[in-house]
């Protein structure tokens, strides 16, 4: 591509950005009609009790702008969830923000947080959008390694990343890709920094309906002392397979969640309206075994998954959460074609038509992430049979 | 409200966010069971063909992530519209980013361009997202004075505003709130100093089918040598009543708009995918006549809105375009009640139950808007008769 014609000079923020490994990926596994398990996204079917209040909500005309912040009903809904769910302190509506996506509310969050002076921290391996969208704050990400689902942080180098203008630390838990989920020790041991440091946390938990084997979700706002200093975000995303519906939340302290309202209003204005409507299914129709069916299609996809990337040499640390296996392919690194994770990604492509993403785009270090992969079992069970037939049939 | 937490302390860029005068106006309209003229919303239906066709893509869940920069068939749609319709010379979808409303097109489009040290032009009477958003990238605000319909900037005021570093200008035409439609001459003589001055338009054409008597909505991209610096903002959200969908899109020179689609990743990821979906009612079902209804609706509603207003003795320049009346009460600002917008806004409430706006919030100086308000006709006819009735006879 050439330059940008002189007349238009971007902005620095605007100058770094490139078309992610995971569109490249997508693109190759189109050309040759492969299926992608690549892209984080569910093609499940939107359960149908969302739809049909999504119809009577366009059918009323539910279609003006609403609240910045969300329509009143989804806000008492979500609150309502935050508290017996997540645990947390949370009384009023005015601690619950809609946005665009648990992405619109993290924008919003990190917007009201941070700017160029400021240092921000990131475990490793990383949420992609988390980096990228930290580095359009203007602030200094810090990274810190977290590693895979039996893994934690070393609490010295934790202390060791903090400086006096440390403002924020990223969570995600469960996390993508690693499938690790924070035990409640190590929430209670991150938060003791934080309250040493007058550190703020932003946990992503939009995976936190999907852990496995002895794992459970803890919000790190649910620890005494915390919430004062945690925005929580979550979504409908995943849980519900919307992602492209472009729904979630921020749920946290009120005098900075009205901050963040009014941010979320420039940037947003609102959540989609009539969607925002056909959300309300949740908290008032779907029920426990929601979320026992889903769970248990999502064991079984693991398990295939896992088994599968073991089969053809793979080491396949298993996720406690999340619907990813961030696996290794360091044990059959001498096979041509597997020299690297970009190598990689290309021959799993081209031999078997599977997608997947390219370790490396989850670490700040390249070097980090050269002997990994990334696949997403978020899928309907016969297509996700069908991609491990295809890796068998081409490397087993 | 006590301040933030020490803990929380926010980026710069949130500290001066606060609840804008159309919020306290509608909580005060809302009070007293009024009409809320107040908020740019339109409480039309939204077509059936646009219902339909978003039924159709919920059933059939399309309902995941799309393209950044939106889904093929209605990028396609947008640059046959912008080629038909608004004269630019575009030739591919490359061009095209379909984004969270056309505020999340102006997100993308300042967030790529701008940042300190940057100055950005906005003509006053300005819309205040415009405003606002800017301020977000950092950069300087200028403004110049623009006036009312029948008014026009003075080209030696607005090069006095130019200086080396002036990165982007902003045209809002058709107006809000002024209701002024930028002819082509005007937008040639402004188009002379950007070329002179290396300078890039974002102009905002949401308006664009509402232009009244011998107006003609005209985009700037369209005249010679303007296309390759001007993002040609607009949405669907006016036309066809669905404020709350958050759908609209920029056009604009591929090499930017690439860059463009970027950005809209990161903040918006895509637009809401079952919508974008609906929206293809656009341009393959409505017709002509939509357009022509859409116009004869709207004449009634400026006439019945302005005479009322004349009636009680505002003075009203008939707006060319858009749906708001920008009338003056200076000549009854003796009358109890009126010796300022904010009072005045609060009068209408009180003893009419009408929402407007408060001229100020249109205006860097607040005193430019003392003795204005704004009134959105964007109404149910039937609900503007009534308001018309109320104002009639509090103040006839
Ligand atoms: C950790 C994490 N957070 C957020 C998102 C995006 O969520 P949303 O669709 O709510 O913006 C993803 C999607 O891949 C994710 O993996
Ligand atoms: C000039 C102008 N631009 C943009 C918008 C918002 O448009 P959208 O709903 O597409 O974000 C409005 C709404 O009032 C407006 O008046």
């Amino acid at each position: 591509m050439e330059p940008l014609s002189k007349i238009i000079s971007l902005a620095d923020r605007a100058r770094p950005l490139k078309k992610s490994n995971i569109r490249t990926i997508s693109q190759a596994v189109d050309e040759v009609g492969g299926i992608n398990l690549g892209q984080g996204i569910c093609d499940l079917p939107t359960p149908d009790a969302i739809k049909e209040r999504t119809h009577a909500a366009i059918d009323a005309d539910q279609s003006i702008y609403s609240h910045h912040a969300g329509i009143e009903a989804l806000r008492e809904g979500i609150l309502a969830k935050a508290q017996e769910y997540n645990d947390l302190p949370a009384t009023s509506i005015d601690e619950v923000v809609v946005s665009a996506g648990s992405t619109g509310a993290f924008v919003t969050a990190v917007m009201t947080l941070l700017q160029e002076g400021d240092e921000v921290i990131l475990f490793e391996p990383f949420y992609g959008y988390h980096r990228n969208i930290l580095k359009l704050t203007g602030a200094t990400v810090r990274y810190v390694p977290l590693g895979g689902p039996e893994d934690t942080f070393d609490p010295e180098v934790l202390k060791a990343a903090v400086t006096d203008r440390t403002r924020a630390v990223i969570v995600n838990t469960p996390a993508n890709p690693s499938g690790k989920v924070w035990s409640r020790d190590e929430l209670a041991s991150l938060l003791a920094v934080m309250q040493e440091h007058d550190i703020v946390a932003i946990t992503d938990e939009i995976y936190e309906y999907m852990t496995y084997d002895d794992a459970d979700h803890v919000s790190l706002g649910s620890l005494p002392g915390a919430y004062e200093r945690t925005i929580t975000l979550s979504g409908f995303s995943k849980t519900y397979n919307v992602t492209g519906w472009r729904l979630g939340y921020a749920v946290g302290p009120d005098r900075l969640l009205e901050k963040m309202g009014l941010m979320n209003d420039l940037f947003y204005v609102c959540a989609p309206r009539p969607l925002q409507h056909g959300m309300l299914a949740v908290f008032e129709d779907l029920g426990d075994d929601y979320y026992a069916e889903l769970l248990d299609g999502y064991y079984k996809r693991r398990a295939l998954m896992c088994e599968t990337l073991e089969a053809i040499g793979f080491d396949v640390p298993r996720p406690k959460g999340a619907y990813y296996a961030f696996a290794d392919f360091g044990p059959i690194r001498d096979r041509p074609g597997f020299s690297n994770d970009v190598e990689a990604a290309d021959t799993l492509i081209r031999e078997a038509g599977v997608g997947s993403v390219t370790g490396r785009s989850f670490f700040h270090d390249p070097s980090d992430g050269v002997t990994k992969l990334r696949f997403c079992f978020g899928k309907e069970l016969s297509v996700l049979k069908q991609a491990c037939d295809q890796l068998l049939a081409a490397f087993g």
